[in-house]
């Protein structure tokens, strides 16, 4: 055995050869912005992308670097305090509303940054034996940048978006496109089932508790809800009866003027949409995508339907679709739109609103330390989204992941499966 | 048989003793006012009590007298339009928010409406078989009332307590106080169990679709939190340590400056409270009460345990205590506050805050027309709460009943409940 | 000489008799009220009425009686701090915007502190001679009782003309109407002026310090601006056109959505208004009142003039009508709205806009103590007015009077007058 | 004479010569910013760097190139849109408070857009006799691009002064400090004075009217206030003391959490201030700067002083300095602070507030189309500034100019000289 096949098989390399590819990654994301465009806060929920490529990097300095690499030294003292995102453990932080505010550091300073806890983050994974404590703290790290890649495409694309000239993100590839599949009923039995994470590879806290719950027998579709399907609501006057809203959605409705799926905009009477390849017509057969759950809600309630449990989803998933698809809409598709499905299928593509608000399971416990404010505070106010997206990494996501929103929220890559009861 | 008794089994006869015993209790609420306390809005969430006088006669009106009584015509053309509260269906109405700013109809002309809709309710009810769609609506129209009874004691307490002079709602009784007993943990076994609404009895919309759940085996205190518990709590630095703490509870403790449950106030290190007989020094083995969700979770939290579902709480009681306790603190005992509890059991004294959102049970459907706006398009943003208060009437709870309000609402008469796994 | 004679000359009775002639005003002014309609405040500018009276007998209370009738003592401990209005010198007190929160004090109770007040202030008004400082200070709270006076029915109008029911304050008078003389316009010359008060008689701070002013020739108009002639200004769309406006009143018209005079309400095409006698049709002969300052400009840059500043006003007035018109329509004339103008004049009917932000005069000061905050502080960001309204006594009023309101207030008597440079 | 020497009295080639030179220093300006800091706008007040780049472009393109330059077609189809300000007659607009929102054009394209709109504005002086008609836009084109220039310092200082990393936009150059002078009383008499623009050099319209006005003898200190003698109001209490303070200016404070002038942070007991230098120690000798008029005259109030009228300023400047000082410290100084004043003297340093409202003066008449709301508009709720800072060109002040900012507005370099009667 040589020693490069040695080494191939240390954790520590793979753990290095998977940091730097997804820090790669991160990079690769912001290559076709300007520079204007990595400072701004259009909005409190969209941080300026400069402030994701920051504070990647700040949570390896302050978890990994500072506590564990020997004479370590911060890049900068005001760093930790100005890239802290939530972390109420781990110092205070600059106002949340307010990172649209920081010029400084210039975007070339937190490159700097980034090359600074990358060259100490591999002189961390190599020079010690990495204990299973420190090897669930990287990766927790790499999966929270990865997260961050998707939230930097939502944040990128509000920017760009909602600027007056449009301005693609890319170039849009020639893609053809299959049309979509009809939509059918699979079909689950009444009856006890296994939900939540089991199994040795990564979860995060809030999918842990694998536990047993009981379903009544349902329906649910074999594809999300297109944007031909999603008109038909509209033009029935789907955004101006109340019958199908939340009281809370309605409200909505009223006080932003919401009138579509946000980035939806109609001149002289055609809808158009903004997408990461600039203004485009509206394409029908494409999944419907950017509703809000108020939305999503409505549309399941005008279509005599409703929206899956998160329990039912990941049933069904474990049923029909038991593996990740090969060929599913993930990032590494290089596709920045979902597309129209031309089988059954599950995950990639668009997060699917449903019908469950975001709880604990039975037994959770947060972790101890500031990563305990990672998953566990949140649990109120938020509903679940299930099945990752084009923008999610394949390796990132799984049946039991468990993202989550406030149901107001339409900048996200979201999409809406109908459920029912038989 | 004589006539009489015959009279007596009538159902209409029945409802119609319901119906003017129920009304008769509305204004009994308000009998200890002066007329200026029943004017005033001071937040949006607390209607004026005369509001609550005129919005449950306007349901009659509206629900019952115009469409089934011939020949009625409205007591004043304008108040449908006045005393709607979020009917959609049943038509434009006045703010919400400015409930508080109309002073016209006075209280006087709001009681002649009352006695208006009373005259033709009781005519509606004895010139005609009632059908069973009938009696449904005016079975709906007496548990509204009744829910209006208890926000009416709400609002009340509002009105009064946030006045510098802290006036009495009424004299307090000479009742002596047993001390609280000490607190029990009853088990639950893991396994399925049924839940929601079954029987002959009344029930809203949102407990039917008895249905199947699974549960992990669980333990659930014998009774509520109290004051002097809660106080250890607050005294170890509660409202000031983020770990226990859901993040929009923090963002709320510090957006309001909350430092103790509502109506406490600190007056030179020692803890009074404003309770319907004034202002008291707080009652360590009396259950507390006024807290919001985050408050409730925090201290369950702090403690190591946590809120039961409304499963578990559903469960444990058809186990535990089956019936309704004759001796429960439900309105009837006619005491204004919630009494230390010196037996383990549940239902009366305070609402007790759950760990589940208000969502749909399989199968809900809510009712068409206007009355199908009653309970579910509230579905989202809110927590459940079970068991019925000192406020509410016996007649009126269940084990089943889902009451609902939003986390961060204090101003209710709840109060929390431990559970933890085994 | 007989003592009744002797009497009748004597300051302290003549003060007394006066005291009691302005404090029953205030009364008579809420007799056509019910008690729910003293008790709230729909915006934060107009104050419960219950609070003016209260507010008014606080002033005599904490300034005249505390410090100087011997032994007096307070009607309640904690009426200075609800009653205080915006003296900070005078102690904390009560939120103003929480005014309408307070449903105690009872109307009874502070009818109650009136009396208190009065007996005692009775006492203290014959019991010592008056000192010049103590006969200042009694002559404040005087005229200070009737600027709430005015005040009193500027809120009654809002919170009565706010409802949808429309309830009339009284019962309208039938007086024939002569209508409008026609705009005749009044010249004065360039040159120098006096303005500011001079003589015995009673006048506030900020009239104080006569100065000279060099004014350019100019001509004023001899009444003010009718609603026939402000109509013509609506319907050649006076509020869409940006040009007439103010850069501050046209985002004022948008946030506000103001398309008329405060009051007015068009119904199938026909512009109605509220007044005290309720819902009316628009009189066109009448003048226009409830204008912003912001409307009152537009008008007069639509109409090619301007507002007169208030030493233009002040000197026009000296010059054309030296004394008070016997027959201007004040608070003793009993009519409760605005009278067409049959010949050129000047004071009552309506408060005028001048042109002049208020600021003080050369030599200005402000007195020492609590009483100092009366009128300098406010002295940034408000627009003059001139000339009392008919709701203004008579005996109130002078040529020299500065009153002073922020230019989106619309709910006072104001209206307007134009003038030009010839 | 030879051709050049004609050229150079050519008035053509002389606006040339000052359009290239105007336009140039803004470019200056930016020059020691990163490409980061032209893009931000962290409150609405402060519009990003590169808005001032493009909207000073837009002027000359829609009030010059677009109606007078022959077959001129825009740079792009949608910057009037995006770099209107406020003018209404001009077109639709982007909103104020989401400049900051836009990334795109980015930084290269505003100049190029800079670039086009110059050659173009070169081909157009050069190709035509100037009528008076184009000179004057042409004028008001230069002198709003100078505006812009002193704009741009407030908010580039705003921008990095509110970073918590405290960039220094330029290096401090190392000047000696002579000290300040002591105070002297300079003395006016009372009499009627002309006040107003006269003469053949530019001025804006509201400027114009010279008329004549009476004074009050009066005397006006010799400089502005100095940080040393501010401190001394500041360590007196002057900040926590109501009665020196205007009813607004109390509620601000109280609000904003004003402390001191913004800039100022205390650390460990000792006030530095971050200057376009960077953070430093306070120069007590130097003028204090940075002050909303509720300070400047909460100081003056505080000092038994107040500030002086415009008029009063313009009549003492015009007596006691008539002309603009060789040595004043105006932009020209390239420093980029106010200075110690060792002489008595007007103009330059900082803009000072006056006690006078914005106001039009007698016979002023807005011009006609969209250049009427250059300053017309605004006269309401905003107070005079007189003198010009040490970011004012020379060439562009006058002792008539009339500067104006609304009272609560601290990042304008803004100071306060006191007055006072005799």
């Amino acid at each position: 055995m040589s020693q490069s096949q040695a080494t191939l098989a240390d954790p520590a390399l793979d753990y290095l050869k998977r940091f730097k590819s997804i820090r790669k990654q991160t990079l690769n994301l912001v290559e076709p912005l300007e520079t204007e465009d990595l400072v701004v806060q259009p909005v409190s929920d969209v941080s300026p992308p400069k402030w994701h490529l920051a504070h990647t990097t700040w949570f390896f300095e302050v978890f990994l670097l500072v506590p564990h690499l020997d004479g370590y030294e911060l890049f900068h003292k005001d760093f930790p305090f100005l890239f802290n995102s939530y972390y109420v453990a781990a110092g205070d932080r600059w106002a949340r509303a307010s990172r649209g505010h920081l010029t400084r550091p210039t975007v070339q300073e937190v490159l700097a940054y980034r090359t600074h806890v990358e060259e100490h983050m591999e002189r961390l994974l190599l020079q010690q034996p990495l204990s299973p404590e420190l090897t669930h703290v990287i990766e927790i790290g790499l999966q929270h940048e990865q997260q961050h890649q998707e939230l930097l495409l939502y944040d990128i694309k509000y920017i760009l978006g909602h600027n007056p000239l449009f301005p693609p993100y890319k170039e849009e590839p020639n893609e053809g496109d299959d049309g979509s599949s009809p939509l059918e009923w699979l079909a689950v039995n009444k009856g006890n089932y296994h939900v939540g994470h089991q199994g040795e590879g990564f979860c995060f806290d809030n999918e842990q508790g694998r536990h047993e719950v009981h379903l009544e027998a349902f329906e649910i579709a074999s594809r999300t809800v297109t944007n031909g399907e999603y008109l038909e609501f509209m033009e029935d006057g789907g955004y101006t009866n109340h019958q199908y809203w939340l009281s809370d959605g309605w409200d909505w409705l009223g006080n932003q003027a919401v009138k579509a799926p946000m980035y939806w905009i109609n001149e002289e009477g055609h809808w158009l949409h903004y997408t990461l390849y600039g203004l485009k017509p509206i394409d029908l057969n494409a999944p419907v995508m950017h509703l809000s759950y108020y939305e999503a809600n409505a549309y399941a309630s005008w279509k005599g339907c409703r929206l899956p449990t998160e329990f039912e989803w990941e049933v069904a998933v474990g049923i029909h679709q038991p593996d990740i698809p090969e060929n599913g809409n993930f990032v590494e598709s290089g596709f920045l739109a979902p597309k129209a499905q031309s089988d059954p299928g599950f995950m990639g593509n668009l997060w699917e609103w449903t019908s469950s608000a975001y709880l604990p399971y039975p037994f959770y416990k947060a972790p101890d330390g500031a990563l305990g404010e990672y998953n566990g505070k949140f649990m109120i106010n938020q509903m679940v989204l299930r099945g990752g997206s084009f923008a999610t990494p394949k390796a990132h996501i799984r049946a039991t992941y468990r993202n989550f929103f406030a149901p107001q929220c339409q900048w996200l890559f979201s999409g809406l499966r109908l459920a029912r009861h038989q």
